[in-house]
């Protein structure tokens, strides 16, 4: 039988939790990589990826992880980003190419330049559209990435060759990735995920402090359900992510509440038009959307 | 075989859609109901409703529907209402029940006092909670009600043994009947339902106005979608809903903007305590609430 190639033979994921598990489990599944070992804190975690055959080796060891590794993949929180960088930079193998899963890109990029400058040309941040309010191995599952979008923000520096090979591994996936700025990026990502999520977080906090708050949940129905899914997100998480895309999200904020101004002086000033007209053009564009 | 005494013997259901139309199936399946009549302007939505049985006999009269009814479902947009109940007033049998499903109650009693003074011991203003973006008639299916909370919110003239009917009515269809004032109704309802339409019309329109509006929407997943779904609703209706309890959402609105600007000023500042206390607050409520 002839011996095919594969896309990558050892692959190290750094936080085997929905998006580094799933990628471990499709590349298997597509028979393009050889081994898979899973870095991470929490040893029952990793028990738990063992015995899923999410992962086929366990370390809390990333330097000693990655000798021979020729992927990379930091899929833990951006906040730990840093010093699993700062671990990897004197051991990393010259031809391994490190990928990220963050959901922001300008502070990514600045810790790649931080703490690898010398491997510069094999490091591709990219970001996997597939979050989820689910974490841990256990949520890891194949097919995650079947048509989702991945980003990839290269740096300056990233070689030709690596991010065709990071594109590979994705697509591999059945993702469909996408190369923008990281700056493009982050501006996106504030207005189409950071700031509903801080709009819902702000609206249950609202809900929270209201005298007939019992009352209010208790008759609570689906809209309310889908509205504020998302408030129930993980908050460190989503603290650090404010923190990162400060700067894009409170422009976003301020643009919002500019709107919503206009929306609460037409309730006051019983304008029926401008009431129609603002949820027209906001039902309009929503029934549009094709992911709906 | 012994008779058994249906709850209804006539049902004239006024607005054949998502409502109305699954009553109707529902009383049906419980053998709860002898004929409906259905009431419309919409030939075309009479014609499907007669079609999939929702309904035994259609009419665009309501007045010549009553004859001989023994419960009225008004089941149209509340804006409608008004002139609905005008042209019942001077031929409603004396014993027929009324009910509506509006989703606004202080001014649907109002309408009931202006419109049929001389009958609101047989008025029983209703809310079912169970609506959807779905309409007409093709939308109805048995069962819309089962494990729903009916909120009833009747008159001080709305007699007992009216409002007892109502709810073995709405309990027939598998629907938990409960019953407050309409004032505390509207004020509930702006908060869990009112208010986060009112802010997903308002995320919407402020996402349309951004220069990368269209690459936002290639981008936005699930999160999005979900926080989003209830801007596609109707917005006429909506219009109607915002003006019917004003009062209420506009001090909502207020509510909000407060809690709204304390998150943009720990944005603005960087307080990550402060963003954490709010997310993990609203993080909390959110994952201990029994409908999510």
């Amino acid at each position: 039988m002839a011996r095919i190639n594969k896309l990558i033979n050892k692959l190290v994921v750094i936080g085997v939790g929905l998006i580094g598990g799933s990628l471990a489990l499709d590349l298997r599944r597509a028979g393009q990589v050889g081994t898979v070992t899973g870095v991470g804190r929490s040893a029952a975690n990793l028990a738990e990826a063992l015995q899923l055959s999410v992962i086929d080796h366990a370390s809390h060891d990333a330097a000693a992880a990655v000798e021979d590794a020729d992927f990379v993949l930091l899929a833990t929180p951006v906040g730990q980003m840093g010093a699993v960088m700062a671990a990897l930079a004197p051991v990393l193998p010259a031809h391994a190419l490190v990928c990220d899963a963050g959901s922001t890109k300008g502070d990514v990029q600045a810790l790649f330049r931080r703490h690898l400058p010398g491997h510069l040309a094999r490091c591709v941040p990219a970001h996997p559209i597939a979050g989820s309010d689910l974490s841990g191995a256990a949520a890891a599952r194949t097919g995650l990435f079947e048509g989702r979008n991945v980003v990839l923000t290269p740096l300056p520096e990233s070689a030709p060759d690596s991010i065709r090979q990071v594109e590979a591994v994705w697509q591999a996936c059945g993702a469909h990735t996408r190369i923008m700025s990281a700056e493009a990026h982050d501006a996106v990502f504030a207005t189409v995920s950071h700031l509903p999520h801080l709009l819902a977080f702000a609206y249950m906090d609202f809900v929270a402090g209201k005298a007939d708050a019992d009352t209010c949940l208790q008759l609570a129905a689906s809209g309310f359900r889908d509205f504020t899914r998302i408030a129930g997100s993980h908050p460190e998480m989503w603290r650090d992510i404010t923190l990162a895309n400060r700067d894009c999200l409170l422009a976003d904020l301020e643009g919002f509440r500019t709107t919503l101004d206009t929306l609460i002086s037409h309730v006051r000033e019983r304008d029926s038009e401008g009431l129609q007209s603002l949820f027209s053009e906001a039902s309009r564009l929503r029934s549009q959307w094709p992911g709906g």
